[in-house]
């Protein structure tokens, strides 16, 4: 517990030895049950024992508004038998996930612990739409939830914007959507294993015009997590571990509408500065990226905050292909939010392990050659985001 | 950003430099008003503007239950004008203020941030009693709850069996009460500022047999705040800091009735070690402390917990005045959570606004003689409990 490990030397750093998601969809089980699948098989993967672990995080937005559970928590270190590991339930909206990677990577830096668990998940698709509609439009500036203005409405009046501003294809979105469902075809966990043509897309119901019902995200349940140690711990249990190089998480303005140019994702744009300057890498280092595709248009904006494309041309390198699996950049290998869906405090979390499978060579038939990954988390429209680069072990 | 801060020298610690509550009591404000007055409050108390500010931390339990806000904290950074500071909400239930301190301490010393800003607030009183017992129950383990077990029930069979095996006067748990509000007289921003005789204590209503209205702490609405950085960096603003010098977390079992000795706290027992441990102090250099007197029986269990009175004797100290203002170790100096009142997420920031005040010099009536201050904030009944000692600068 005592403060040593952090400052014994600068080299020390934080390694992922442990990774898992259950099965996303429509799933039976209760929030606790599902947090619980996902941390017992992380601990199974890492082989490491619940006694062994310090801080236990629970990346979850809402298991009191959907679920009338506020101590889940609590409830998960004593199912996990890993008392008395502390605990805390960190929430930053849709990003909590990626803020639980921040907190763990905190609390094995602050030498606070030796051992982290950190299990992110989501139950939602029991709620009827309207109540999960109330439940996360109140992550949104109440004045703007009060004039009807929602995340989705938000997306379509950004992508409206970014076709015409930049003159870009409609198809150029719907590609988006095509690409990730393909990947997802190949994630025995994604909610969605199967393929959609762009025909399907781009003639499925409107949504918020332009975009339409493939141009979103499904409600899914579901749960990840992770396994956090020192790299000098991490050793001891195995060679294929990957590391935390950087992490940092921004904010943008909560009034979306206050925003300069609604193309332009402060918060991305900040943490991803923030988290390539702290692991010495630049966008050209990277080689496969999960990014935060709620909707797809936020896939573009990502690109761009990233510096991966410049400001309005993201759309040309999906049209290149450049970010298909057997692309320069890979991106949402996983199937992304899109087709693996998006139960909320877990999403940020899955994302970190799917590029932790890739880096230490568990992805399987969605393996690309990697040794660099990048993942970015987005809370709210943009509101606070989290940024995460990991590397392979050498 | 990069973590170079913590691995400077071994002797950098994490120093409180700026602390405020707001009025605690039945307010008009909602939850992000009440956290904004707190947050600047500490800002203008420190001299530091919100630009400076890395990190904000938002200890707060149910503003999605109680108000339909999540997006609080990204609000709150909005309001502060603190963009682009990363921000997050701290859950713990209860101990949302404590786990706060640990989350803010693992910034500042994890290099993640050099100006981290916490601050707890809870929005209740505008609820019916019906609709916060539900709430607060919430907190429990589902099967307790079901069967119609709350906190306030475990808290007098509790009572029941310290008193009934130690045989203790029921007059001794009374005279918590009666200490807490005449400390209480002193804190203009205490919801109760009025002292109460052991008469009214043991003749009002019965909650839950031997425990009585006068007991138990009241609903709340209110909000503080307290300001974080490294020790390098508070020189650069006062001569009159307070220091981090334990902080700890630890868990006890999720269903109550799995304890072994119900008026053993584990969590209290394990954190306070750590903390103890860390800081290099003993219970005999403790000058002052703030325990989550929730419940008047829970004074007792801490003050054992944490080794200032052997099992079943803390009640003696109580009778004999040592925990007086006056007294070897004043507890609850604020007025505690019986008086003071117990807004959840502000609870474990305000205890160590106290400790600050107290250490800095600038607790006015309440002022005591102390350079070494504990808080101890209690997450459920004791599910998972937070410890703090804090030192003044020298």
């Amino acid at each position: 517990m005592a403060p040593t490990q952090a400052t014994d030397g600068q080299s020390e750093r934080v390694a992922v030895i442990g990774a898992s998601m259950t099965q996303f969809g429509q799933r039976e089980e209760w929030i606790l049950d599902l947090l619980a699948e996902a941390g017992s098989e992380c601990l199974d993967d890492a082989g490491v024992d619940a006694a062994e672990i310090d801080h236990l995080y629970v990346s979850n937005m809402t298991s009191g508004e959907f679920e009338g559970m506020t101590g889940v928590m609590n409830a998960l270190v004593h199912d996990l038998n890993a008392m008395p590991a502390y605990t805390q339930r960190v929430d930053q909206t849709s990003s909590s996930g990626g803020a639980g990677i921040y907190a763990a990577w905190q609390s094995i830096m602050s030498g606070a612990s030796e051992m982290t668990l950190l299990v992110g998940g989501e139950k939602m698709t029991h709620k009827t739409t309207g109540e999960s509609t109330d439940i996360i439009a109140s992550i949104g500036h109440p004045v703007e939830y009060k004039h009807g203005v929602t995340l989705p409405s938000f997306a379509g009046l950004t992508a409206r914007h970014y076709l015409e501003r930049f003159d870009v294809p409609r198809a150029s979105l719907a590609k988006v959507a095509v690409k990730n469902h393909k990947n997802g075809v190949d994630n025995p966990n994604a909610q969605f294993q199967r393929e959609v043509d762009l025909e399907t897309v781009v003639e499925s119901p409107i949504i918020a015009d332009p975009l339409r019902l493939y141009d979103f995200c499904p409600v899914t349940d579901g749960s990840a997590a992770l396994l956090f140690c020192p790299e000098s711990v991490a050793q001891e249990y195995t060679d294929d571990y990957a590391v935390i190089a950087g992490v940092a998480g921004a904010t943008d303005t909560h009034v979306v509408h206050e925003r300069e140019d609604p193309t332009v994702m402060g918060g991305v744009v900040e943490s991803g500065k923030e988290a390539y300057e702290m692991s010495g890498y630049e966008p050209d280092d990277i080689d496969v990226a999960e990014l935060h595709d709620m909707f797809t248009i936020l896939e573009f904006l990502q690109m761009e905050g990233l510096d991966f494309a410049e400001q309005g041309e993201a759309w040309q390198l999906v049209e290149e292909g450049y970010t298909e699996k057997d692309g320069d950049l890979p991106v949402n290998t996983s199937g992304g939010l899109k087709s693996k869906g998006h139960p909320l405090g877990a999403s940020g979390v899955a994302q970190a392990v799917e590029i932790y499978e890739q880096l230490v060579g568990e992805a399987g038939p969605r393996q690309v050659e990697a040794d660099v990954g990048l993942c970015c988390n987005v809370g709210g429209f943009g509101n606070c985001v989290i940024t995460t680069i990991m590397e392979a072990a050498e």
